[in-house]
């Protein structure tokens, strides 16, 4: 076995892959409980489901299947280019924004390059960078946000890449507009910055993003999106990066030809127009932060801020916690794998998911 | 541009993007054509759609796509599993076939590393090649067909990596048994054998690859296979790799955690059990190859004999003669991107696509 390993270089063999939510069921395999019977609040997915719209395109869709998907994903990009006002040629699509995430990784950075990103930022910032073969610098998170000006401060000749996530998972803290867009000024231009904003459906009008119509200005620049949060389409896989076309032009190059199947391209291009379904996500998401957050309060536990639908609170012995939580159906997200280990992340659900997770919740803590 | 383009390291910026074949959507956008009026036979796919289970099954599966995928895929796996009596940990799942191509160059490749094939052989070989910053050794081909004793002279102290195409692409040309097999005994154990059988589903019984039971003996071997030929699932992309446990260990490190969206998932469980669909897909390919090959046959027309669901024709001014096919809204392969200008590839379809391949090119060959 040792000798099979050492097929690969020291970079691939030094990996730890991700850790995803624990899917339902497998907690119905390991605790032999009904899939019916389990709450899964651990992979901020939307408990709405997905837009009813997209839903009967799928359905229409499926008759075509046994076809290649568009590698251009035409429509669709003609979907995106109106809604956000950019070019064709500006959009690159993924299998989910974790895809755009990995070919930026892959088209821009060598062996021996450093990618600076935040402590406690998301897990794929870390894996991709290695698989790389370039080597990550971590920037200090202040009270669990981005530290921007570290980040200046940590670029050396070395430094290719910089991931910014904002809102940041697990965290939920949100970057002030002013802030990143100062930052982004202080940035060398011959250095590619990521800003992940997976989880801007979720923001207040004043607080979304404006980073598109900054894209004119800072040619490095890219921003990814997602449809598997407020869009509900974590199940298909779909997402897309904006960016200068030239930088589009060179993360086309390592993207695989086929990789947004047929099905995700109908829904996303669908489920954009229905402006109506991301609203009632947005509304549910607002209501159940409440209840949460304010379960939490009563129970005497505090909590990170969160922007996102999801809060990560504190709790004393937090892996029995989690492991209590799962023999009760409730799965949430243990994060000591971003550095910390007295927190739980949590994701908003339906206003019962969320009633059911705190009754177990004050039922552990109290027992 | 010239100044971005540079943030992308040499051989990134020296990919020429994979040319898939042209979408019906897009044909009838360019040549104001009603897409019910297009046949297309450019893409090998399955002319008869899906398993109408699996067809079933994802309709159910459409409720939870609000979820992310099960990223260890752990019921297709332990369908796959039973299938094809290989344990659990020797599976690899991909987002289509070609995502295992590109899974083994990005684990085993670093640059400098050199990746032997064959002349004609599938185009996804060299651009993964190259995305790993590896160079590529190109086999001349002896009569369009794998020279495996070539292959062998062809190693050096570089050699990482072999692709195998069997059947392969767009050839449609087999090896037999018994030089595969020698030929992986004499390949150092150090050097990684990728096989890809996308294409095995269509050997008659006699023919079909017996290189699953290989796997204990060539612990280099990875078998790759897809659900996107035979079994009709190229929209949804799903494949699969089977090898050594190490081998998929280190695979698994650099795939992306949910690379094989939910209802690929559950469509290529419910297909793989769906005997009497492949079947039916099988007989239906023979009547369509005798059809195409006696129609080519009759207008004079040579061809490359094919174990496959495509053949490969010679003809005069492919270029001219493919864009007269595409006016008439029959798109099929031009091949000169793998240094085959002389000809165009067919997939075999249905009795009346093919019947009208033949019509349109019978008119345009005699005008």
């Amino acid at each position: 076995m040792s000798d099979l390993s050492n097929l690969a270089p020291a970079n691939i063999r030094a990996i730890a892959p991700y850790q995803g939510g624990k899917p339902i069921s497998e907690l119905a395999r390991e605790m032999g409980l009904n899939e019916a019977d389990i709450v899964k609040l651990a992979s901020n997915e939307n408990p709405l489901g997905m837009s009813p719209k997209a839903q009967m395109a799928l359905e229409e869709a499926l008759a075509e299947i046994s076809r290649y998907p568009d590698g251009n994903s035409f429509t669709l990009r003609d979907a995106v280019s109106k809604k956000y006002a950019v070019q064709a040629a500006q959009i690159v699509f993924g299998n989910g924004s974790n895809d755009i995430l990995e070919l930026a990784a892959r088209a821009f950075l060598t062996a021996g390059d450093e990618v600076i990103y935040s402590q406690h930022a998301f897990a794929v910032y870390p894996l991709v960078t290695q698989a790389a073969g370039a080597t990550g610098v971590v920037v200090p998170a202040i009270e669990f946000g981005h530290d921007l000006p570290g980040f200046l401060q940590a670029i050396t000749p070395k430094t290719k890449l910089i991931f910014v996530a904002n809102p940041n998972n697990p965290t939920g803290t949100l970057i002030a507009k002013p802030v990143l867009s100062h930052f982004l000024q202080q940035v060398p231009r011959h250095i590619v910055v990521v800003l992940d904003e997976a989880y801007d459906e979720y923001l207040s009008e004043a607080d979304k993003s404006e980073a598109i119509s900054w894209l004119a200005e800072f040619e490095n620049l890219i921003i990814s999106r997602t449809f598997s949060k407020a869009y509900g389409l974590a199940g298909l896989r779909v997402g897309f990066g904006l960016m200068h076309a030239a930088l589009a032009d060179l993360m086309n190059r390592v993207r695989q030809p086929f990789n947004v199947n047929s099905l995700a391209q109908v829904a996303a291009t669908v489920s954009l127009q229905d402006e109506d379904f991301v609203a009632r996500s947005y509304a549910a998401n607002q209501a159940g932060m409440a209840q949460i957050t304010q379960g939490l309060t009563r129970l005497g536990l505090s909590f990170i801020s969160s922007f996102g639908n999801f809060v990560s609170f504190k709790v004393t012995n937090a892996g029995a916690v989690n492991q209590a939580l799962l023999k009760q159906g409730v799965i949430v997200r243990p994060v000591a794998n971003y550095e910390m280990p007295d927190y739980l992340r949590v994701s908003i659900g339906l206003f019962s998911e969320n009633a059911r997770f705190l009754e177990v919740l004050e039922k552990i803590l109290g027992s």
